[in-house]
């Protein structure tokens, strides 16, 4: 049995840390000779930022470059302000803060979320993380703890509207993608002027690979698995790539009156039976890849008509190139046979925005666990299927996430939801993981 | 073998007339000595009443109400004026034009369609029926042939937008019918008093049961069956019933990422089964019902959520209102057992606007049939999957329906086209059934 597996069979079975004798007495002595942050203060600071850019439900939308997320993101930088940070705004219009550290040769450990939502969004994602880096500073000023590396708490800019921050820091936000229009109306380039940043010199934002010893993020887990199965801390593998694929279906359309059954070509019967079909196939292989279609319009839409053309959108997510590329090919055969059984034909367009999957760290993992566990705290490794500043910057350094749990697995939603407790366990984690990583 | 049994049987096998002892010498020696329709003209006409409402591209636009509309019904109206039919319009806007019979006390007869069209539509559909029914007039002048019967030839307004002139005979059209919004986005009741009607007096246009001695109606098929099976006439036993039926899932809406399989309530994988599930339902039975599925919207609609709702537009249609209401029962039955296997809800909610199934009269099929064989045309007894204004004259009268081929099935385009041959095969069965039906 490997370490890792051990350590994800005795965290789920939730045997006592006296089962860990890999955790030896020093380590655990000194993990929990450690600080612990102040719950209140957070859970204090959740409900003052989503005070910005709420609507009069108490709805939020501090959609990025939005005036919700100026004046937010003012705020969180006169936290930082106290806290000693000197926050600045790279031309990408992240905010970075920096904390020196003892010795001055040595990168930065990175750590920090996104405080933008999408419209009527929840005020956890993002935002814990983004609090909690805050909080790690202010532990550690409070109980005069000098790090040897210097420490970076960054607030990505944009995360919802497509990483843009963190594309921005790894030099893959181009001149096209600044010229996109954002969620908030204003297009890339306009939106982060208005945050501070410099669309013009967009360049000086990205940081070269090794820019930081380690990179961290707390995140809410955005699925229902950790409260379901009532974990705390979810010790994330991956960040899942993510295939879109635009899916046509063209048969002919005709009169649902005088067309007899067996002489149609009916594009909404070939586009159901491929839709059970991308359930059947995703269902068919052991792990945790999903499959969704999620979107379908069909023409031309009306009672009467045999649809003679449907159109849909196919999702594949998994951690492994590979089999994204495998399951789609099974998905396509699948297709084939379809289009033949129904006379149709079924073409597959993959969307640019393909995202690679992003590999977490496997020591950055394990201090995490540790951290995790020496806090009396039942993990899980698992995967991320939602994406996240993090996969970028895994371009750049060794990465690592910490999940927290969702109740009912609820997220860009005003009902998402995540305990105090949970948040001061993730916050903790983090903490702790910083000193651990420091410590080498 | 029943005597229609025979006659479908003969006819499909391609048998010369010599072999049908029942179509006696002297009633064959009688509808071979009857004027035939005069094919050049038929073919002129549709391509002079194709110009009304044409736009630069040659495409057909002549929707009821419209510019298009209104002049193509001038054009029409002076035709029926010079061969002598006083045309008036009634309060639906129905064009009515009449020819003295020998016998005032006998009821009319009457015949016709429509010339307005679906937008982007076909210069057939309707107008043929029209023409051949102006046809009818002149050859019988042309031959100085009075009837016993007076004659009325009547072309039906705003067909395609649902029947309404012929509705307005019937005593259908209400109050509420007069304030939708036509195609030509003009209300109903603007619409009728721009072509001549009087919507404030919409009773006045009504008939009473026994208005005519028997109606008929020459359309083309609108569906492939004649062209595919070679054969000139399509003798209409019945124009279906319709029922639509909005059908809601309900799932949950959630995120395609972080939402493992097993844990989703997809609506959208309910739909698509539910669809298939339409599809093998409606093909296990014997019999010429179709079930259609042409509208669906999956909500929230995006390639990164699990839909949570999906609202579908079902059709059903069939001769009998007893099997659709069966075929009805099975789906429903179907739509329990996949809403619990993929933990969703399935609703269905009847659209208000159910046509029931319309019989034509069977001593009117059998002199249609009687007609062609003695024209040496092969005819094949079928129903009308297609809604046509005869279906609300048989509320008043024994009615008939001619059908002639539309190449490929196509109609409601602009590719729908009827040989001029298969035209003049139409037109002197519809002439030739009315001189029988006068006949008695």
């Amino acid at each position: 049995m490997s370490r890792r597996s051990f350590l994800k069979k005795t965290a789920l079975t939730g045997l006592g840390l006296s089962a860990f004798g890999w955790l030896e007495t020093q380590a655990l002595s000194y993990f929990q000779s450690l600080p612990k942050v102040n719950k209140k203060r957070i859970e204090d600071r959740i409900m003052a930022l989503a005070k910005f850019g709420q609507d009069e439900k108490g709805h939020g939308y501090r959609v990025a470059y939005t005036q919700g997320d100026i004046e937010g993101r003012k705020w969180f930088m006169d936290l930082m302000s106290k806290a000693g940070l000197n926050p600045k705004i790279d031309a990408g219009g992240n905010i970075i803060g920096r904390r020196e550290g003892k010795n001055p040769a040595l990168k930065p450990i990175g750590f920090g979320s996104h405080i933008d939502m999408v419209p009527d969004g929840g005020n956890y994602d993002g935002t814990l993380g983004s609090l909690a880096a805050l909080e790690v500073i202010e532990i550690l000023n409070e109980n005069k703890i000098s790090t040897e590396h210097p420490l970076e708490v960054v607030i990505f800019a944009n995360e919802e509207g497509g990483l843009i921050g963190s594309k921005a820091m790894v030099g893959k936000l181009t001149q096209d993608g600044l010229k996109q229009i954002s969620q908030s109306g204003l297009v890339m380039a306009e939106g982060i002027s208005r945050i501070g940043g410099k669309p013009e010199d967009i360049g000086t934002a990205e940081r070269k690979k090794g820019a930081f010893h380690a990179w961290l993020e707390l995140h809410i887990e955005q699925g229902g698995i950790l409260d379901a199965e009532g974990l705390q801390i979810g010790v994330v593998e991956g960040i899942v790539g993510i295939l879109d694929v635009e899916v046509t279906v063209e048969g002919f359309a005709n009169h649902a009156g005088t067309t007899p059954m067996k002489l149609r070509k009916d594009a909404m019967l070939a586009a159901s039976k491929l839709t059970v079909a991308v359930n059947e196939i995703i269902n068919s292989f052991p792990g945790s890849q999903v499959g969704t279609v999620g979107k379908i319009e069909a023409f031309p839409g009306a009672y009467n008509v045999v649809p003679g053309k449907v159109i849909m959108g196919l999702e594949i997510r998994d951690l492994s190139f590979e089999k994204i590329e495998m399951l789609l090919g099974e998905i396509q055969n699948k297709a084939q046979e379809i289009a033949t059984e129904t006379q149709t034909s079924i073409m597959f367009r993959r969307e640019p925005s393909f995202n690679l999957p992003a590999l977490t760290d496997a020591s950055v993992q394990m201090k995490i666990q540790e951290s995790a566990m020496a806090l009396g705290l039942k993990t899980k490794h698992m995967q991320s299927g939602a994406g996240h500043d993090t996969q970028q910057i895994s371009l750049l350094a060794p990465v690592g996430m910490i999940f927290v749990p969702s109740v009912g697995g609820i997220s860009h939603s005003p009902n998402e939801f995540t305990k105090a407790e949970d948040m001061e366990n993730g916050a903790n984690v983090l903490l702790h993981t910083i000193l651990s990583l420091d410590k080498g």
